[in-house]
């Protein structure tokens, strides 16, 4: 017995998100035909977390025990080979068995592009949130300091949302712009990259918090009504969950202690 | 009567190319039936050149005639509604009558980009050809520097081209190789982009460019083969023609004195 895990990227457009649902097309059911054509077993993946549908990943996380005695260097080339071309496993790792993909990780790392320019880039129509207005992207920064440390999102997530509680901590929240891919230097125009990172996020919380952070790009909420919504701890207060496939997982982290060597996977890493 | 051109880009995936043609879903179709849905007028687009299906475009140029007295500046916006999202108008301009988007072009950019590690990125899958190989990144480049200057292209071009002759200019050809998504740094492994500018390209041409540099990059050519290739004016003589899918029309370029300004017409630009 092995536990494995694998560092996987996939374009979600076309999927009801990673984890498996009755009747969904997801991620998981498709990583666990491929290990089973692989190997003949039927595993169980566990990802990092579910992503919701659309969404897209560079870096999730996720990790199922096998028999197979596979080399861990040949794991990622032959699923890639049994996936679909918007599925990429980019390295594995053969784990202790008490890691878990999700319970084990302490830091994510989420990212959402939007751009202001005055048309959308056909070739990222796809994965960024094109917005053909101008926005206030430094009233955007100042309202995005106000989520730094640690708070109850309760604000910031879906009202499904099963967790227990809805304390989490974010680390770094950025929002870096560069000329559009239109070159304009326009005040307001750009190519806007959020990336946001922390212990972990509720169902929708992310995009909740960039629907609420475009409405203060566009004037009709002041940066300090972010330590408000903040504060009142009601789904009501916030902006609109903005729209998914604009959003990606980067990466998971996880403690040194586990000994995660994606190299020896012979994966190929882009953090 | 005006003649407008516009500045282009669109993705080419589900395109049978530019051009118009038998039960061809093309490019012209939509612009064409865009056009007409804003004016009433059936126009005919000419553009600068065909681009192969599955090639796309970021900056192809094509003009019509038009009798609407819609202000210039509003052209882009009006079309790209009427426009699938796989199309966009960049910007419009007004030129002289005497202006054609073929003919008066002086100098034409296309780009191809390969990567060569080890698995593909998910996101760039339809615009980047995947070599799952190390290339010698140095020996393309030098078989390259065969290409500049003015030459018969016949051996890089389709035996169905309709061209009275095949002798064009190649005024610069770069490769630049920069590290994958993946950030791999290992020999022969990254992110390589051609950029090649001349002043006309022949059917297929620059396919057939890649097709050979890729098998000098695989080592079963030498850099200097190219020039006895280009010598033999010979089709047999050169490589496979590349996937189109790799392949975009970046820029094409016109003699200051027909005063083109693509700003007037608010158009982004990424050249």
């Amino acid at each position: 017995m092995r536990k494995i895990c694998l560092l996987v990227s996939y374009d979600g457009s076309d999927y009801y998100g990673f984890q498996s649902q009755p009747g969904g097309n997801t991620v998981q059911d498709k990583l666990e035909l491929a290990i089973r054509t692989l190997t003949g077993e039927q595993v169980a993946i566990h990802g990092s977390g579910r992503t919701d549908a659309g969404v897209h990943a560079r870096g999730q996380v996720a990790h199922f025990r096998t028999e197979s005695r596979i080399p861990i260097e040949r794991w990622a080339l032959a699923l890639n080979a049994r996936l679909p071309d918007d599925i990429v496993v980019r390295a594995a790792a053969e784990v202790p068995l008490d890691f878990h993909s999700r319970i084990s990780a302490i830091r994510k790392t989420y990212r959402y592009v939007i751009t202001s320019c005055r048309f959308p880039d056909v070739f990222e129509r796809k994965y960024v949130f094109h917005h053909p207005a101008p926005l206030r992207f430094d009233a955007m920064r100042e309202g995005l300091q106000h989520l730094l440390g640690e708070h109850d999102f309760s604000s910031f997530t879906s009202p499904l949302s099963t967790k227990p509680h809805h304390v989490r901590t974010i680390y770094e929240a950025t929002l870096a712009v560069e000329p559009g891919g239109d070159g304009s230097v326009e005040e307001g125009r750009g190519r806007a990259t959020l990336t946001i990172t922390g212990n972990g996020f509720l169902y929708n919380m992310v995009r909740i918090i960039v629907g609420t952070l475009l409405q203060v790009g566009e004037g009709k909420r002041t940066p300090d009504d972010i330590a408000a919504i903040l504060a009142a701890q009601n789904r009501a207060k916030a902006g609109p969950t903005a729209v998914p496939y604009a959003l990606t997982l980067m990466r998971v982290e996880y403690g040194a202690e586990w000994g995660i060597d994606w190299r020896a996977g012979r994966g190929s890493l882009n953090f």
